[in-house]
């Protein structure tokens, strides 16, 4: 069994090694490109789209008839749909890729630093804070399985260090992953958000001291471990019909150690 | 509800915030410590166990009804259970935690460098080459779930390019991260074996000029694609009746892009 | 002593701590913020200015009396300078925040992923790919000393495997690190140019079949080690009168070993 | 002109490229491995010396006539001097190298991570706390220059946080940069137990609740700016008359932002 040549560009002379058959009866789960630095706009959810660099993988499954994949395609594919990428655009980027490749299905990772404008407490000092964006997509002709994921940097403070001490608590910069499925979009600012009201303050980028004094008083009067942080997240994603299923992690870079304290909770089925 | 205090240390003045009530009703999935540095011992499957570095992520699941989980045991339980890691030790390690945290289920995962000398094909010349290895396990009162992963380096070399060139082949570093459970242990160093043997050619820490003519040939002489190369694992793993399932994911650092090509097969159920 | 406090924001009642006389008698050298991620548009020698994502890091020197800088300075300077950053501006920047702190000078550390379009060698296929720049930048009232750096993916194929072998040669994925000093700027994109100039083959995105083939006989007929590559590169800059000093380090990703061969060559005073 | 063949193990019909001669007139500073795993034993300056893994970088010059270094002699200098490398070793291990390169001098960085045992405050419950040294030593015929660096985890309290706020302030984990140059050895131990005299307080592995209220109120009670964290330990090392040269940065992962803040100060000559 032999696929069609790439004939839009290979000549006829140059042997296609990756359409020969193969034997070993094995069927390939994945197959493509991984580690590709992308430029890409993307919508936040407030204001334009933002200009940033992803990093992507982008892979299809290979019938176990054939030997390889042709890898040129994917980057073709990704070029052709150009620098503009709405969560809308991926169902539309997977089925082509996968149509040109012969395959059943395409799965799409993207992962890229994105921005919000944040005005200290006090203040109003503004200031760019950065986040992190995922977007794991996986299609095939009948449906697109999309998981939007957000990185948030946060402040916690432990209760326990409050309760027991005569003055002062450690406190850290802690990181939440949250990941969810939608029935309807859910932009990455308002799941950033989410992630910021449940921690013991936010962070900021531009801190004037009475802002500093606010966010550290606001950080006292709120503490939480990792465990409250997943919790307090976990009853809104329970509570907001829009989300199909949830997963979110914490991860807080103790004060006190050298280790990192880690929770993870996830929608059960 | 009131979990007993940790009355070996604490005293009766200081509260204990993590043993309070929750109302909330959402148990943790895992909760405990992560990203850990912890010296160990571990045995290869061949010469005497091997000092090494560990990077430990150590978790348990938290029950709805209590506020937190009690970190300083989870450091006291790898304290107490030593240096030396064998598999067969995780179960016990597992089962003490989860004992002791009043938790159904406990997590580990715990990923270190490991080393194998290894002889120049030729001159003989003798070298230690590195590797890296996993433990992921996660244990209850009835049963323990491990798998072991490796991480080997190989060389490939693009059977497409070789084809096509009226001379030479493109090939790279290529790097393959091979996981299964076992009914019985398969040893660190036979995973090794077999992911180098599917390869184009195996890596060397030391190679004379009569090795590197050697390996140069046999890489030649031995195309592989990223398909070629998981498929090549998959097929042993498929026959190898000590194995209950597998995944073998392969990723070259093209010598022609920037970017990595890869490939992932999973034993479907 | 005492620095004028920082009044446009701060309250009366709120203490400067950072202002307070520090007895010990030790200047630093630099103090600021690091590992800050913003987003930035920068030219690049061809084509319009591109946005990107830089990793920055801002400080200045604090002269031994003071306690302490202040550093939400650093991120407001930043933000008011915008983000379509030339590198003529840095001066700019780094004088104003000097000026601000009450220091003699201030240092820049700016990193970014940039793009630059290449065409495939045969079919012309059109692609985007990735590079890093840095810029590294002191100034004081005087004079501003400015190192433009370029990282590079290249290929390089190694002239002693081909010289020994009776077929093929071991070739990888290279990376090469290129810093100068100029008297008059020499855009990003030509820095580029130079460096894969000197390399076995440039690396690209797209590569269809007819392409492949030409990047692997190209690679085969122009071998170096890491040791022609840093010479090759040296010798341009040598003689290019825009060049006051320069620096380049290559690194290749052996695909015979699980280690890298380096070399680094600065020119000499 | 022509190196004498690398005899041992070459047989005469292998072409040695590297020995030909080079017409570009430029040496180059440093050719040679980097990124390699290679376990050690070393000592830290309390009991037996420690098993760990380093990432080695060791390279020599390469007069300007010769073509290219014989890369396979670095790994066997390296696996000649066997796992135990004290620092007093180092120099041997330098000269060898350069003897069999025909350099005039050759260079090492080795990073690895070590443990110290560290009894908690108040409970003294036994942990193991990680740390990481690096050697970075040149060596010539004449003289050795051996540069030690310790990078040790610290908690530093915001003072300005502490005065301004009614309850509380934000504290942080820090990571400190020792670098050192000694008239006689100074062990790593004591190198760290200097930085984390010079903290709001040190970190440990284990703190059972009343070790978590003594450190907890101890961070209150020295608040540190990054500052004053490299000014405490520039005091001491200014005036310990072992120490010839000294660096010291230090980077505090702020618990209110998602940038850190940086202080770093260099002995003047």
């Amino acid at each position: 069994m032999k696929r069609p040549d790439d004939d839009s560009t290979g000549p006829a002379g140059l042997r296609d090694t990756q359409s020969e058959p193969d034997h070993r009866r094995i069927a390939i789960d994945r197959v493509g490109v991984k580690n590709l630095r992308f430029p890409i706009r993307v919508g936040i959810g407030t204001g334009e789209p933002q200009s940033t660099i992803a990093t992507v993988q982008l892979t299809a499954d290979l019938p176990h008839q054939f030997k390889g994949t042709h890898m040129s395609r994917f980057l073709e594919v990704l070029h052709a749909h150009g620098p503009v990428l709405h969560p809308e655009d991926i169902e539309h980027l997977l089925r082509t890729l996968a149509r040109r490749l012969h395959s059943q299905s395409a799965h799409l990772e993207l992962e890229f630093p994105f921005f919000l404008e944040k005005k200290a407490p006090v203040t109003g000092a503004a200031g760019l804070l950065d986040y992190t964006g995922r977007f794991s997509a996986t299609a095939d002709d009948k449906s697109t399985d999309l998981v939007t994921t957000v990185i948030v940097g946060v402040t916690t403070l432990c209760p326990c260090s409050k309760a027991i001490s005569s003055s002062g608590a450690h406190n850290q910069r802690g990181q939440v992953t949250l990941s969810l499925r939608t029935r309807s979009p859910i932009p990455l600012a308002e799941m950033v958000t989410l992630v910021e009201q449940s921690a013991s303050s936010e962070l900021y980028s531009v801190l004037k001291r009475p802002d500093e004094k606010a966010v550290t008083e606001r950080a006292y009067a709120n503490p939480v471990f990792v465990e409250d942080l997943v919790r307090n997240i976990a009853e809104h994603t329970n509570h907001d019909p829009r989300i199909v299923w949830w997963q979110v992690e914490a991860e807080n870079f103790e004060s006190i150690h050298n280790h990192n304290a880690y929770a993870l909770v996830t929608k059960r089925p």
